[in-house]
């Protein structure tokens, strides 16, 4: 399974579709084929339009504000298989091909915080040390 | 599996953690157990004590401007298997079984505009007519 890219002109048709918010963003769920959620996170019209022509995830990144290319820094890409909108148009699904893992921490989901009777606890072991990833 | 909810200090706890936006909210994912993304919503601090007490979903209605209990209207309620936030604690995963379906269309999904090279394009059929639904 490959992404085929829709031409520019249905890009454009799609991205007047999208509701963006009051900050220019919809949500992105970034998805495993095997059904795992790898992590939540925000596209302008910009990132969405990149990340439909190029196939490969492009979010902005609301600390930065700038686009953030997932694995640009970390090489932990996100490669696109398939991509939904939301019942209006505010929320994209897009499941993914994950080069290593896709949290920050090193872990395979960002959804790692578990909530138990006693509180949060960790679900899931980092793979990776962040400290290779970042290369610090 | 059935939902066992922490005490109310611990919640107290867990809230207190919990990063809620500008406007007082984090985005909330509605995931069945076979992997399936039902729906991408919203949770206040209240949205989010009542769902971790109860057991039973309850979102905050961006647009009404109140709690949402998940089904209240159209029956089709969510019993809270498992939740888990993210690495920055702004975004809530939570594992449901879902009574009937999970979007206002009478799709088992929210997420069924799909993206191909042609356009958006419906992935799924509505399983219940809206009208049954909501008594119209």
């Amino acid at each position: 399974m490959t992404w085929t890219a829709p031409s520019p002109a249905i890009i454009d048709d799609i991205l007047s579709q999208t509701r963006f918010d009051a900050n220019g963003l919809i949500s992105a769920i970034a998805q495993d084929p095997d059904g795992t959620i790898l992590m939540l996170a925000w596209m302008n019209a910009d990132a969405l339009r990149e990340t439909l022509e190029t196939g490969r995830v492009c979010y902005w990144s609301r600390s930065r504000e700038k686009l953030w290319r997932k694995g640009e820094t970390s090489g932990q890409q996100q490669q696109l298989l398939e991509a939904r909108l939301d019942c209006d148009m505010d929320a994209a699904l897009f499941i993914i091909r994950q080069t290593g893992v896709a949290c920050h921490t090193g872990r395979r989901s960002c959804f790692y915080h578990g909530v138990t009777p006693d509180g949060l606890q960790d679900t899931m072991q980092p793979e990776i040390d962040p400290a290779v990833l970042y290369g610090r």
